[in-house]
């Protein structure tokens, strides 16, 4: 018995989750954990399958493309066992690469991390404890565009699923953002959308807020606008500087950030134009 | 077109949603929101869907009974628009009673209300003002019985699908419990197992707790032991004094009833042995 | 033994709470509550004690003056059984109203409330069962400043110390946010600084945020812009229509707004400038 | 100027504050935090003040010595850059441990943290990877009085201020827990009095709760019934298996035990009989 995820997308209509367990149980598939929504306003339909058959991978992905063909559908199908790529970005501050390497080597991460690429090399002995391949890939206003290509060249040669910018301190170009659509999720350390751009606990400090955030949203073109992931925050009074926001910050950071890491890994997140359905549990 | 809600229970194995999403597109039905669980423990699988359909009530029960005697399964299936008859018992405190009322007044509750009981008098004007016919059974150690007895002559009478006891202070008798088992709410003030029986605020500020909580749970003859449905907490700290535990609370009380409550109105609880399956979204 | 409440700002310097604690020993005050912040940005030291004593209201405020002189500070002193007088403004909602007024008749919000405006009558009956009088005030582009002039000399007339907007639809204009300034608490239905203006429910279902709130802050001039009191917020996914976001909402901005005019009716919320010291506990 | 930490604890009456503020006011001390608390069930005292002076450590010593024989009380004073040495118990898992190293070294727990101890050599290498010495003490029926003498052995010689158990699973005896009575702060992974005592986990998943939790509190004879510094609860649903539960209490055990620790090492905890004052901000 091997267990496989289904995820589909595809235009709404009567007869679709019919078809699809139709399909499954024609492999004598035993789901073990299913969810859907239909989006009334775009009219997409998107559906999450878990499954146990005793089919092998072959099978289950000539199932997908039938039903991709004849649902029109946008349909991918994986072993559960199998662990997507994941390259991780970050600048000096390693508390969501710490966060993100602790996970993955308990298990609780259900990837591969054939790499991770920093501008600094602050976060190079951590990558070395984790036995995590790191690259120093310094940027400059000059060398953005080449340090840009570098980016692209692994995610190609390493085949890479998604990339993670955890904390990483640079804005990528349109370019990027438009070549990796929906898969380069980024760590927002405020609830968009307040607070967007540089130094939201400063602006969060100086606005008296009684509340801080932050928000793992799929990178885009127009800055902190992507598609929205997860979101979380924390309670603060007058006493809090802005010293103790990014304290207390780091601790929603990274626990957003998991979480919408292991939504992507699992493959609970699906984009429907400027939002994400987040089939969790 | 019909909104319809249909739960289903029986044991786990594969086919099950094909067979219940093949006899829904039998009649053209369209899905618009879907959950299942197969519990590995107890080896139950439940589902909930809501779909829309051009077929009246008869055929939908048709299909109900069909898939019940076929799949050997507990099976409900009912109009969306059908609302569930709920009695509620009060004593003298009226802030989970207020909720729910305001709730159903504003249309968050969709459920009818035919009669709230109480064995005091001290909420009959809040029942008065939202219009709901009101019956005072005074309980003494002698009349319990028989006090027992009309809320049994009046579920019946009315036709009652569920109880909420909304702060109602007086321990139900196991012969009710039995008699209505899965169809009584309890509020209990404190977060089960911690705080069980009387002046769970008390416990809790001699304790020395920094939360308090509440529970929404289905009475058993076994006090506090019912199966949850929901539970919240709050921070405290070692200002608040048990007064302040308790408008605090109070708080917690309704919000977490009040949830509950939809969720049982909405056919979102089934359950499976000592717990429950909450189908939210 | 009456208990008293007095709160201080002045410029920060050595000494402060020495000078207080001194005048209070000499009238033999047992301190019960006290609470102090310097704020490092304005060099503006804030202060809040509860103290019991046997000395009457008049010699309290003697020692009011005496520190409000000698330290160049803004004192306020009353015992903690005075009720601060407020107005409460409504539209057509009614659930904040309906938080506050049943508070209010539990002893939970330790204010006096003299009057309720609307511009509409939907909220007449509920102001009636609470027994709070009712003024109807309509308003169209027209007549916008008279009736912002009934509500300056209601004001005026009733003694009102501040003035809660639950869920008022209408923009008050400069003129009165300035003539109350820090005096009006309105309740806006998202965490702010986010979706400030119109409909920010819907503004928040077309951006997918997963994290829907509210936040009670004082109105000023700048709309959705005045200092912040409270904010909370709750969590929503992609099965949330804007009407499940409205209902949801309701709770957060009933809880927000009535913690916030608890602050206010204790004399917990000191202004500093842009920004709300909130003596919580 | 230096800045120090002043806490204490004595029978309540008129003019403590007073007469502290006032031996402060004689150094010329600038107050910059000050928390109290009376508490009416005792009848204790608390206080903690943080004041900037430009006197030395001897002479706020002396201060400190005058007031605890003038009022009676316990008064510590320290620096505020004084660290306090903790000394911490491991067993096998190190999610615990790795929170407070990281959070040690990135300067947000400011204690020294002179050596590890642990019955298993698992965490050995974490330890070495931030510096910090680590003695494997293995436990068996039969050493464990000498496993303890080790330990008892240490904190003299070391000097330890107080002891945290980062999930070490074994009971410490009587003889310990009062030799250390308020320094030895454990993590217990459910919400007390909820799931004492062993797999807290599966008592959980097997009672059905809607919410799991964590518990930080002082050790002591008995059981899991220690005074309580910390909780918090994270939310469950039917999903949820046991496994899941591990791992979602990870992040709320390291959270709470990691905030506790910090509210010792700032000298913020202050016990009053089985309950302990936190002075929060």
């Amino acid at each position: 018995m091997t267990r496989y995820i289904l995820t589909l997308k595809c235009r709404d209509r009567p007869g679709i989750v019919n078809r699809v367990t139709g399909a499954l149980f024609d492999v004598e598939a035993n789901i073990v954990e299913s969810a859907q929504f239909g989006d009334p306003e775009t009219g997409l339909f998107t559906m999450r399958t878990v499954f146990d058959a005793e089919v092998g991978e072959s099978d289950v992905n000539t199932i997908a493309s039938e039903l991709a063909s004849e649902l029109d559908a946008d349909v991918k199908a994986r072993p559960e066992a199998f662990r997507r790529k994941m390259l991780v970005m970050v600048s000096r501050y390693d508390h969501c690469l710490l966060d993100l390497l602790f996970r993955h080597r308990n298990g609780e991460l259900s990837v591969e991390i054939p790499l991770i690429i920093s501008n600094h090399t602050d976060c190079e002995s951590l990558a070395e404890r984790y036995e995590i391949p790191f690259e120093h890939v310094p940027i400059t206003p000059d060398t953005k565009e080449s340090a840009e290509g570098v980016l692209l060249q692994r995610v190609e040669e390493l085949d890479i699923d998604f990339v993670v910018l955890a904390r990483y301190m640079q804005v990528l170009s349109p370019r990027v953002c438009d070549a990796l659509e929906g898969r380069i999720i980024n760590i927002h350390h405020s609830f968009l959308p307040g607070f967007r751009g540089a130094r939201p606990y400063h602006q969060a400090h100086e606005r008296g807020v009684k509340l801080i955030g932050a928000t793992a949203h799929y990178a885009t073109a127009d800055l902190d606008e992507g598609p929205i992931i997860e979101q979380d925050v924390v309670s603060v009074n007058h006493w809090h500087s802005v010293e103790d926001m990014v304290r207390m910050g780091r601790d929603v950071e990274r626990m957003v950030l998991s979480r919408a890491v292991r939504y992507q890994a699992e493959d609970r997140v699906i984009l429907i134009g400027p939002k994400t359905v987040v089939f969790q549990y």
